[in-house]
Order: structure tokens, then C-alpha cells, then sequence
């Protein structure tokens, strides 16, 4: 029987998006189920099976017919192994033997990645990245995280740290950074890196402004709430929005001039600021990236967005060593 | 008869340097002839054909010993058809076909990349980086220059600018460089940047120093003066030197939280300072690296000095398709 089907796996630390596509990348059925994090997330491994084994057997799906499992995760994932460590969102405290245990209750080989690197490649094969080799992408949301795609596979570095784009410094001795250092990408891009900068920015500023009103009134601000106020031509809000451009800006434009990228995705829920944010990034991206890479470079917004992860775990299947074995 | 040697082909303006290698990258001779370039650099390919059929010849080496020539050149290289334009110290002024003229006229295959990513090549290979699948490489010049390894391969980009390390940006509207950008590393961490860092240190310095004096004297003052003048406790070029390493430390810790390498070489004439220079760098990369990467990642000297050329141009070609082929 032709292997012509792959299985994505995206997990995360609420819900698990599944879905069945074309070895070529069409989605030909989607769902997703609650995770259940109770009992050290011991319910997590068992529900993926579970749901996986029920839908083959509800589309009729003949086992033989898939290439394999993709699955991205949170947590640091030993490729190698297929194990999984620290996960503190999915309450898995000790190393998990992820790839073991699903490859033995399915019956299918399984390809594990962390869940930005996941999500990096789906960008990269279906979504904005247009399945060009080269593409870089960031992703903010409450953290910075991000993937890197070089000759078509993805960077994973020494110990799997590549694409750390969101602790690259953009400011030195700037804010403190969960991670211990100063002054990292995420402190400024992320959803609560903007609200931080709203907030110093609003001590200083002395002018008329809705969202300074806001945050000495001790309203909750949002980072949603910064650029919805901006676009209304909130004197404040464009200040900040103009610094986080530029940090996002300096940020692109320096892994450009590393890595020589096709595009640079931006996605996530900051990145849901639209045209509105990116027409600002592009114009510092162009200030500070080197001749040769600003002419090739594009900086672009995601397009997959909630199904990026189930993309590109299908990726990981449809290009692992591991299915095709 | 088996293939068992390597040629690689270090060209640069002032000299062309050669080696014959074993497949695993012992040097078995050496030599090298001065680059010529009258006549809009007309001779330099017939000077290279000659010099290695002469020396094949001397040594009594059967050509079909030969795995491939690799050679680093400086210049655009556009490594699928194997031509080089813009090199500018090669006094080339058109599009060269380099490739096809040295195949035609060894009958040997010819594999071509830029001379700063040959000489990452030969210290991943046979230098500081240990032949580990992941090296970063940083040339202190009159320039600053860098290539990249990931999984044991160049990275090269969308159109070959990937590793313009010398132009990330670690100083956002700071002197103005070459590339017409602001802030590069180039103009702080190259020879020609050290001098400028000490000139503007000077003007703002009012204390008692040998540097200082040098400066307002007019005598020339170069990176190696400041370096020496450091050593022997000099104040203000002990400053400059601190600015320097800050510099680099910050470039090296933004090239390991994106791409996590094993090792990040740093070579080329500035590196003479040696350890003096190192060890403040290596204090700055702890500073700003990420701490899953600040772990596994050192900081290096490079350790094959002017022969890092022919070890990587060997690399290429031991590594070439078109040399297995």
C-alpha cells in the first residue's frame, strides 16, 4: 500500500491539535482535544494515542497508508531520544519517553521537536516562508520564541538551543530577562515586554494620551490594548509601538545579516497587530541590515496561524529519517 | 587507482598559496607564488593551472589520485556556476569563470566558495573547532569577516551574504561603515576600528597616557600598538581594549543564542592579542549569552593562522559533489 498520508501533533499546555494531511501538506482533517495536565500530565501520552488510534479508525484510515507521527512539544526535547524534559506547562517533572511509548501503542514511527521549531517549519513549508530553504521565523507571544531553517532542515545547534532569536540581546543592560541576563529581545516584544515598555514610557511622558490616562488609573493594559490605542493615534501608544518595531527591527535585521534568509515570518499573538506593526519593523529591518541581505530579505507576517504547529509537525514526519526507515 | 589526495588553493591580492593534503587533512607540501595582477588579474587563473600542474609534475603525483581542487577566493562567489565577480584586490573588473577554466585546464573538478568561509572550513576541520558539526568562525582584518558551520556544511543563505558577521549591528547609530550602515562590528572590532576607538577615546581622556600621547603626537598608531600599549597597563588603551572585547563578547553571545554552536573561532590578524584579548571577550559572552547555550559554547583563538585557507579550500573539495561525482 502507497504510505501517503503524515499525522501532526501539535501540543500544547491547554489543548492538542491533530491533523491528517496529504504527504504534500493538505489538511484533510483536523481536531483537537483538552490536554490534561492532572496526576504529573501522566493522562498526556495515553489521550494523544487514544485520539489518534480512535480517528484512524473513524476515517477508515488504514494504518499502512501513514508515513509517520510529527509532533511538536513544549519542554527541551532530546531529538535523539525522542524524550522530553521540563516541560513545567504540561506538569511533566520527570524525563519523558515520549517517542517510545507513542510509537509502541500506534504502531507508527514518531518525529518529535520542540513546539517553536514545529511551528517554524510549517511557516516555512505551507504558510509564508512559500517552502523556500532558507527562512527564519519569531514568534511573540507571552515569551519570544523562534525557529531557524537552513538548506531546507531545521537548526538545532549543540545542544539544541538554535533559535533562541528571543534572548538575542537587542538592548544591553536593558530590562532584566527570566533567563538571568539583560536587555534580551523578549523583554521588548513579547506581550507583557510591551506593556512593560508602556509603562516606563508613561512615567515619562507628560502630554495627553488614553493609555497614559489608563496606566495611572491602574486599569489592566494589554499588549492588544498598546496597539488597538496606537492605531487610534494614541500619541503614547505609537511611541511604544515605534520602540518595539525597532527592537523587532534590529533583532531581523541581524539575523539576516547571520544567516541570509529568504524571509523572516513573524508570527504569534503580538504579530496580530498586522501590517499596522510589520510597515514599522520593515523600515528598521531596512536600516540596520547589511546591503546584500536587506535586497533578498523579506519580513513578512505568518499566515498559518493556529494551524502552523499541526503543519509542521507533519513536516518533521514527512522529512524524517525515522518514517522513511 | 584509489583518490586519495586534496589540493587546496588559498587566493588572495598579494600572494596564492597551495597544499597537497591527504584526504583526512594532513598537509603533505606546501607552497605558494605571488599573486599577479596586471592586466585586470588576466594571469592569475593560467598562474594557478601552471603552478599545480608544475607541482603535480615535481612530486610524481598521478592526477587521478586527486579527490578535487578547492580553492577560497575573494569576491562574490556564485558557487553553482562557479564564477566570481567584484574582487576587487584581484583587480578583476568582469564576471570571471573560474570553475570552468581550471576543470578545462587540470582536468581535475574545482570546488569554489569566498576565503573567509574556506578559512572557517579548515579551523572547523583541522583547528580550534575540532571538527565539530557546529563552528562559528570570526576574521579580525582590516575587515571582519565570519563563516558559519551547521551540520558539518557552510551555510550560505538565500544569495551567499549568510556570516556577514561583520556587519551585524551591536551599536545602533554608532560609526558610520563601508556598507553605509551605522554601528557595525567591522568599525569597532577590526584593525582599522581599534584605531578609531583609541582616536575617540583620547579626546575624552585627560589622564596620563602613552597611547594618548602617541595620538595627539600624530605618530601612527595601529590595533597592534593599542594592544601592546594595554599589556604594559596602558590606561586608556586598557579602555579601548575593554570596548573592543565588549563588542566582540556581545557579537559572539548573539551568534550562539542563534545558532548554539560548539565553538565560536575567533581569528585573523586582531587575534594576535591573543589570550590578553580572549579572556575579556570570553568575560562579555558570558555576560550575554543564553544560558542553555553559555554552557556548551566556547570561545576560541584560531589555531592554524595563514593555513586556514587551504585547509578549508580542501574541505570543499573533499566534501564536493562535484568532486565525487
Amino acid at each position: 500500500m502507497v504510505k501517503d498520508k503524515l499525522i501532526g501533533v501539535d501540543l500544547g499546555g491547554t489543548t492538542i491539535k491533530f491533523a491528517i494531511l496529504t504527504a504534500d501538506g493538505d489538511i484533510q482533517q483536523k481536531w483537537s482535544i483538552r490536554t490534561n495536565i492532572l496526576e504529573e500530565g501522566a493522562h498526556i501520552v495515553p489521550d494523544i494515542v487514544e485520539s489518534i488510534n480512535h480517528h484512524l479508525d473513524l476515517y477508515q484510515l488504514d494504518r499502512d497508508r501513514i508515513i509517520g507521527i510529527g509532533m511538536g512539544t513544549p519542554g527541551t526535547v532530546d531529538i535523539e531520544n525522542g524524550t522530553v524534559q521540563g516541560a513545567f506547562n504540561l506538569n511533566w517533572k520527570d524525563l519523558q519517553t515520549v517517542r517510545k511509548d507513542i510509537e509502541t501503542a500506534t504502531g507508527l514511527p514518531l518525529t518529535l521537536d520542540n513546539d517553536a521549531n514545529a511551528a517554524a517549519l510549517g511557516e516555512q513549508w505551507r504558510g509564508a516562508g512559500n517552502n523556500d530553504p532558507e527562512v527564519s521565523f519569531i514568534t511573540l507571544g507571552t515569551g519570544v520564541g523562534g525557529g531557524l531553517i537552513n538548506d531546507g532542515k531545521l537548526v538545532h545547534g549543540t545542544n539544541g538551543a538554535a533559535g533562541e532569536v528571543g534572548h538575542m540581546i537587542v538592548e544591553p543592560h536593558g530590562y532584566l530577562c527570566t533567563c538571568g541576563n539583560y536587555g534580551c529581545l523578549e523583554q521588548y516584544a513579547s506581550a507583557t515586554g510591551v506593556v512593560h515598555l508602556a509603562q516606563d514610557f508613561a512615567e515619562a511622558y507628560v502630554g495627553n494620551s488614553k493609555l497614559k490616562a489608563m496606566i495611572n488609573n491602574g486599569e489592566e493594559v494589554t499588549s492588544k490594548i498598546v496597539f488597538d490605542l496606537a492605531k487610534e493615534n494614541d500619541y503614547l501608544a505609537n511611541e511604544v509601538v515605534d520602540k518595539v518595531a525597532y527592537y523587532l527591527g534590529l533583532a531581523s535585521a541581524n539575523l539576516a545579516n547571520i544567516l541570509n534568509p529568504s524571509s523572516i515570518v513573524i508570527g504569534g499573538g503580538v504579530s496580530a497587530a498586522g501590517k499596522f506593526l510589520l510597515e514599522r519593523v520593515e523600515k528598521n529591518f531596512k536600516e540596520f541590515a547589511f546591503k546584500t541581505t536587506r535586497d533578498v530579505t523579506q519580513v513578512k507576517l505568518a499566515e498559518l496561524g493556529n494551524d502552523a504547529g499541526v503543519y509542521g509537525a507533519a513536516s518533521l514526519a514527512k522529512n524524517s529519517e525515522r518514517a522513511l526507515a
